[in-house]
């Protein structure tokens, strides 16, 4: 539970407008406490009208667009309320420097790089959804958030488990994490049909409500790499004790097993609330009205080895946590790349994954990042080599 | 891992030739820092030869056999070992009376109940094996630890998971308990079926290899009635915060439930080594030389609601556990008498059922006990009219 003290806890969200963002202020004002919180900044991208409408009902000090074209919008339905507004990049540094004492970093893609990394610097607590903070920056942004002293919190649901089976007191004991996997809507196909399928058939996620990308993802096990390398990020671990194992229910959010045989796990109804809410009160728990698991209509939990024949994704991920430096930067942009060109119906599924394969290659020389700029480099580069990739795989198709 | 300091840990264990015994000396030389370890003493009833073998081996200061009439036999194994020799209640006293700063509670039945006391009180940490300690003098054993200043560490698998599970820091957050039932050899039997079983067929635990009390323990759940008492007093639970489920894998050995709908589980091969091994290392984690988990292997995990008809142990838990008092005496003591009926082909394997609830009923207006004395008079007097209830149920049938 959280203490009620004289001062209240300041709070910024970075990416309010999104999935993770709304559930955020949902849980914030599920906690019932209210009133000892007070939210400094909340920024959003196109969908201003939402953004204002948060920022009144929470009382925010700063609200910000990253939108530039949607300032003089965001500006006008705000006026009269005393909140001041921003736009675009400077906005977002504005909004990430404001002093909060927790910061959910949930602005989706390298946007949310820069924003994360001076919430980090100044020291804030950090609930961290957005995933080239780790996949691009690991280095670069653990050693931020160590320098700065604030906590750092995982709100995906995976890592979140891990943190909440992970004490510290037993952290030389650990001996591997064992992240689950749902197995997505083509765990059963075979190789033969899954070269066939369309984004309409890949997007249906079996237990999450999701976005596109994050869903396709989940049909590919592209998430599953990118998590494990945040996994290896968040928890100084060496590839080899990065485990991956497909759990249909996604009701085991994943493991760690220690060096005396024990394993422990968090489970839970699939629901990012619960995530969200541990990373706002760690290392407290409060209460949440979220759905209880009842193990009497539960009935079954099923945990089968991925195939990485047909999720190559996983064995890539292997590749880039060996490599280090920045195949984790140019794995997640050639990602991105495929699986927007697998959308647009110019690749097939499994081509995703061969393009990635291309370009980590490709790039397997880079030289560690030494700054953020590196990191953008880096993504740009494999981005370019993406799309040659995929240029040549369509005149080969 | 445990620091090795330059005064060694002394440990004293208490029933040191039986199975927990047994392994748990075998732990004690698994950890490698078998120098940093003093044992103090080791006791065990008629097996004077393995207890001079474990007390020479060790270098113990002292052991004890409970059983007066092997007195001289282990004195004369041990003579020449500068290894003292007690025996009887008086011995046991003084080998829980050693200074030992851990202490293995293993002695079987009310037998133990004395020299765990002794060990509490004056400071030790106890690790818990011996169940009357909870399940007869719950309140009174836990207030003994607490003044005593020592740890409580449980070292059943089931609370051990769930005291692996509870972070002190969630303390208020906690919800419920789940306490994982293998469901025994008869989890699918009618109870039809049941009324008819035998001792040999009683005996045979699908997942577990354990003595005969607990294999028939198992097959008619008054095991984990025994547990959800112990689950009370250890975790200072109300009795609707118990679940318990039937998972006949017996790989989740127990669960605890947030009220941020968060479900933390520990896992593990069958192996009492390794909640062993966490009672001895805890607040840290040792390495042991277990067999780990193989979740590519495990496949699936099955839970299902206990069906109180079939298994009416679990509902006269919940029974004693709403009633309180000396209920958990009670039961434990009836229990027991129609165990050795059962196995003595007296009553049949439904009947045990019948006798703990008569004799429970019976006594339900015994007053609170205020010192252990009430505790033996209330088993006694169970005792009693649980032959009594045998009696009439041989004479019904």
């Amino acid at each position: 539970m959280n203490t009620v003290t004289s001062q209240p806890r300041r709070l910024t969200v970075l990416g309010s407008t999104g999935s993770i963002g709304t559930n955020t202020l949902d849980v914030i004002r599920q906690t019932g406490e209210r009133d000892s919180f007070e939210i400094m900044a909340l920024t959003g991208h196109g969908n201003v009208a939402l953004l204002a409408e948060q920022a009144r009902s929470f009382g925010a000090k700063l609200a910000v667009t990253s939108d530039d074209t949607q300032y003089q919008a965001l500006k006008d339905l705000l006026s009269g309320s005393g909140i001041a507004v921003g736009a675009g990049t400077s906005g977002l540094q504005e909004a990430a420097s404001l002093e909060a004492d927790w910061v959910m970093a949930a602005i989706v893609g390298t946007a949310g790089l820069q924003p994360t990394l001076t919430a980090a610097a100044r020291g804030a607590d950090i609930a961290l959804a957005n995933k080239e903070c780790l996949v691009s920056a690991g280095e670069l942004f653990v050693e931020a958030v160590r320098r700065g002293g604030g906590k750092l919190i995982p709100v995906d649901s995976e890592h979140s488990a891990i943190f909440q089976c992970l004490d510290e007191r037993h952290r030389e004991a650990l001996e591997r994490v064992v992240l689950t996997a749902s197995g997505g809507p083509f765990r059963t196909f075979s190789r033969e049909q899954m070269a066939d399928v369309n984004v309409e058939t890949a997007r249906t996620h079996p237990n999450w409500s999701m976005g596109l990308k994050v869903s396709v993802g989940s049909a590919s096990m592209f998430n599953k790499a990118l998590e494990m390398i945040e996994a290896k990020h968040l928890f100084d671990l060496t590839p080899d004790q990065i485990e991956v194992i497909v759990h249909p229910q996604s009701i085991v959010h994943s493991m760690v097993g220690y060096a005396d045989g024990s394993v422990l796990a968090q489970l839970g109804v699939p629901d990012m609330r619960t995530a969200i809410g541990y990373a706002l009160s760690y290392p407290n728990r409060s209460a949440l009205n979220v759905d209880r698991l009842d193990f009497t209509t539960l009935a079954r939990l099923d945990f089968e080895a991925p195939d990485l024949e047909r999720f190559p994704a996983i064995r890539l991920a292997r590749t880039a946590l060996e490599r280090g430096g920045l195949q984790g930067a140019v794995l997640n942009a050639a990602e991105e790349c495929a699986f927007e060109a697998f959308v647009e119906g110019k690749i097939g599924f499994l081509a995703m994954a061969d393009v990635v394969e291309a370009v980590m290659d490709d790039l397997c020389g880079l030289a560690p990042a030494s700054t953020i700029s590196d990191i953008f480099a880096a993504d740009a580069e494999a981005r370019d080599r993406a799309r040659e990739a995929i240029l040549k795989t369509r005149r080969a198709a």
